[in-house]
């Protein structure tokens, strides 16, 4: 179908920016044409930039990265910028992200793992097979703005879960609260300012600056109409636990019509994913159920799908709010960051968001 | 005051048994006479059961017990029933204790850490400070069965501090509904059966079987009127995390009337507990709310008020349940197990529950 | 070429039976006809074995076992035993293996993760490529024990990286003397009696009984040659920390002839291992040497090679020994046990120790 | 006896200043007179210097500090020069303290736990009760160097307790070769640049920069004559495991005159400090063996004498060195760190190194 598209990486190095260079590895569409570096790395090829003076390795995604790959050089933001690219993934900070995702977006399209333009008007958070109508948005934000590209957000690592898991239940029983408790593991936390063992070993940290926020805003964007975020209320308490990938998630969710656990169970056992038939990065289900009350655990689960499905177990009936409860996993940096955002920029792709440039 | 009561420990030399036993360590009040163990330990000292054949040391609790303690013939439970004692602690498993303690009953007072009568109509689940009234059906416990003696149980460590600190809530605003996901230590498993490295490293267990019927049922017992459960739902899920000591809740609160997080916190700030005063295990408060919003954390305050001081964090306002949502921590083995029973037995004695026998 | 071979795990349902069924799935040559699981599980299938009263799985290896697998029904062992099969796998304890690996050997080849009979002068400890000769001490235990059958056990886990890293040294320097300290993972310890969340949170335990003599015998019976240990001394101590894959050892080497890190590296660069080409288990280097001196880390090394691959780093000289010192890491749930049994397996076939019965 | 000292802290707000700040609450001797912390910090209390803009507590180290400390200004280095002090405390890092410990020298003795001083041939690096003899050399740096003060560095946390455990035997045995292999816990890496849980997490790193070097070069030097370093071979590989404080180190000794685990232990457990007598800080005795074979353990061991006392276990005879093997544990950010330079402070003090200034 659609294929050689020529990638470029904003952040390669980074973590996120690494899990998508991870995601696009022999890629049958994307081929990494580019890679943008922070100016301590400008010069370098990447596989020096990945490499300390000691000799010690910086890649810390998943296998090891191609020949060809580490050999590309480390650009800045304008000698990127320059290059004759069809897609960027932006895997920068949000400070970054502002100023440069629009000046790429003039060009290009760019599909992003930072938060910076998430919450603009004409930005929709996009999950494939989740809020595929918001895609259209593109074409306003498009206009509106005079770009030839645009800005696609993914979501949050915390609020993926909990949208995908809401989604079927709000479709069948309209969703009216919600109540979550995240369990977050220390790779959603990067490397810069990331939690140190110190902090975390034998310990929770309650408390992560900003999270919560974030995940009721967008689950509440992601799961209304557009432009109308869903009516529902989301109220979140998001700690840190000591686990390497995966979010865990405890729900407890009100409905508007009758809801018990079975039929809460069997509305996300039929939740299917057509849209995302034929997509390299798809997995078989989005969604999946277990009735092993011992899961979904992180370690074990978290890689279900390649990483790419979202596992909910311990359904049970929630009479206080006339809903249901549940647990949820998903995992961080998979679905929640780099390989997600490459499965968004290949739905773009089939749906003719993306295409083969001049 | 009260003083030289002779003390029994049934279950001395597992988890539960050592804990009460440390917490027992230079007590002012009470002095172990007598140490009942399983049969496998039956004829040996107490430190020679602490020993493995190996040399390795079996006592597992803080700190290292007295020579006197140690040199105690560990007696099985029929010798132990034998000796003149004022008061014995229960630290056996469930099953044990369904024999065992209506035996011991029938001459002295028990204060146990088993499950097995919690929910008897008239066996109060006592917490010093919280629900003291409850303890007049100790009376009628004793004149109804025919006993000298009576059972009096401590909560659930999970119900511990989720009841602590709705107890000012509820006296202030009324609750209505408490939804609480519990991060639990592992220590609260024990050892035999006790939760595996294996099954934890790198990992959340997302079930704790009967833990949370447990906890919804001991926290209404205790914060009704007696006889009479609260009349709030109470829905949890607990999950076991990947620390020693210290079970972290959060709680989301709805309450009969206008509550927010000023008046909440005001509330607990000024819940004091001076009918503890003078108890030798008591702290200076039982609960305390601090602002600092990375707090509580298991590791760095679980040992506050020497693990007898509750610590309520984060508190928000939850508007979707016209309530407030807050983070809740205690120590699993100190307040919730077995330096608790010392308090309850402390308190059950001063008010004169329990008194040197003949 | 060989193929079809009818297998039996004796011990199907404990961790290490587990792993060898997932190193078994889709095998080529191998078909799992019968599973042998403890009275407990007799009479039931192999899945309903593995799940328990309340739906929990007791499936611990990686992945799910298939369909087909999981329908075969458990056997008790004089069951397992009356089974027409080409070769058996033993997966069970000491105890149990003392017992039954001897009735199976009489009818049948016997490849076993127990240490029941490492220590038999008849009996050699098998690492395909590292002491291939060894093998031919098969024919004198059948002929001596008038078995039809064999005993071929492999390794302790806590062996094998040692024995394969030391290999390369021993035969171009001649190794006179190893002090090695292993950094050991909690699943060596399996689940019966396995090592608690509770002891090794936050901790290190610097004890693993029996560990050390093992290690330091078995690391001479396979290097020397048949019959004769090697010349040289082993000590060890062995030490668990909170690792959930993988046994790391740090490793001083003093050796015959001259020696420094530059020549033991090339050494160890050299080792092939032609001798597994074309085994289905086998990976592409037995042994690896990595520069990056934050290398190997248990986490993000011990799947090398699919969990077939040791990998040494910190190549440094050791003067006080005129020697080496370096650091190793193997699997020890794969290479170190099921997996590795299963690739022993392969190795007779293909030399002819096993064959298609009648 | 004396008492009263006027002390500085140099880099209070770091996490080896709050634990020398830590090590001085209630101190009998000394009273905290002044803080220096970096230019961030200037122009604030201490107590608004360790709480961030968002409320969270940046005290790092146990308890909780006095508010008379809290309520101290932080001074830049110069304004803490101008201060009339006895002593300062130095710690900051190697390339601050190059800087400014020679400053500070230049009026008031200076102890340290930076590693700037250490190697230079008249500073002596000192653990009061092991190389008491070696502090006459600060007679020597004074006068040489002209300074009113002096520079009296402790050694790195990896070293003390290797050099601790190894004073007996050298003395009675005469130490020909070490080899060691450290578990070092997370806190020894501070906070800047502190260990990521995303590294350490069902990990071990092998590897800590300068480390080894650092540990060799110490111990031959604390336990040779002055001027002279101990003429034995001291090899070592440092790892760093999940534990946040407690460092274990495995140790194969050979020694000049024949020694066995029994004569080993005996040495170790006559090894007395008288020199600490009197001393606030020092605990009841430095060094203790321990014969169960499952400790020391760094969670259950690391704060026996209050966090001063070194731990040894699993005394056995090493035949290849004709010596002998042990593990070894020691706190590292008590007696390794700012406890343990309060108590060299306090040895100084008695022996009459520092005194109350005009």
């Amino acid at each position: 179908m659609t294929q050689n598209l020529r990638v470029g990486v904003l952040g390669a190095t980074g973590l996120a920016g690494q899990q998508v260079l991870a995601a696009l590895e022999r890629h049958p569409w994307f081929r990494v044409a580019a890679v943008g570096a922070s100016e301590s790395s400008a010069g370098k090829s990447l596989g020096d930039a990945l490499r300390d003076p000691s000799g010690a390795s910086r890649w810390f995604a998943e296998g090891r990265p191609d020949a060809s790959l580490l050999s590309l050089p480390c650009l800045n933001d304008e000698q990127l910028l320059a290059q004759p690219l069809d897609l960027v993934f932006s895997a920068v900070s949000k400070e970054v992200a502002e100023v440069w995702e629009p000046r790429f977006a003039e060009r290009v399209p760019v599909v992003s793992t930072a938060s910076a333009f998430r919450y603009e008007p004409d930005v929709p958070i996009l999950i494939p097979g989740v809020n595929d109508a918001h895609a259209e948005a593109l074409h306003d934000q498009r206009r509106a703005r005079g770009w030839r590209g645009f800005i696609a957000p993914i979501p949050n690592c915390t609020t993926t879960g909990l949208a995908v898991s809401l989604k079927p239940l709000h479709d069948a029983f309209g969703v009216r609260t919600v109540m979550m408790t995240s369990l977050q593991a220390v790779s959603g936390a990067g490397r810069h300012g990331g939690v140190l063992a110190l902090d975390v070993v034998d310990n929770v940290i309650p408390f992560i600056p900003g999270e919560e926020e974030k995940v009721e805003r967008e689950t509440k964007k992601i799961l209304g109409h557009w432009g109308e975020p869903a009516p529902f209320a989301v109220s979140c308490t998001c700690t840190r636990v000591n686990v390497t990938d995966g979010h865990l998630e405890t729900v407890f969710v009100g409905t508007e019509r009758p809801i018990d656990s079975a039929t809460a169970t069997d509305a996300m056992d039929r939740f299917g994913v057509d849209g995302l038939k034929g997509l390299p990065s798809a997995p078989d289900r989005l969604l999946q159920v277990t009735t092993d009350p011992f899961r979904p655990q992180p370690r074990r689960d978290r890689n279900a799908g390649d990483g790419m499905t979202v596992t909910v177990g311990r359904m049970r009936d929630e009479p206080a709010l006339r809903g249901v409860k549940y647990v949820v996993l998903s995992h961080n940096t998979k679905l929640g960051a780099g390989k997600g955002a490459v499965l968004l920029a290949e739905w773009l792709t089939r749906e003719g968001y993306i295409e083969r440039g001049g």
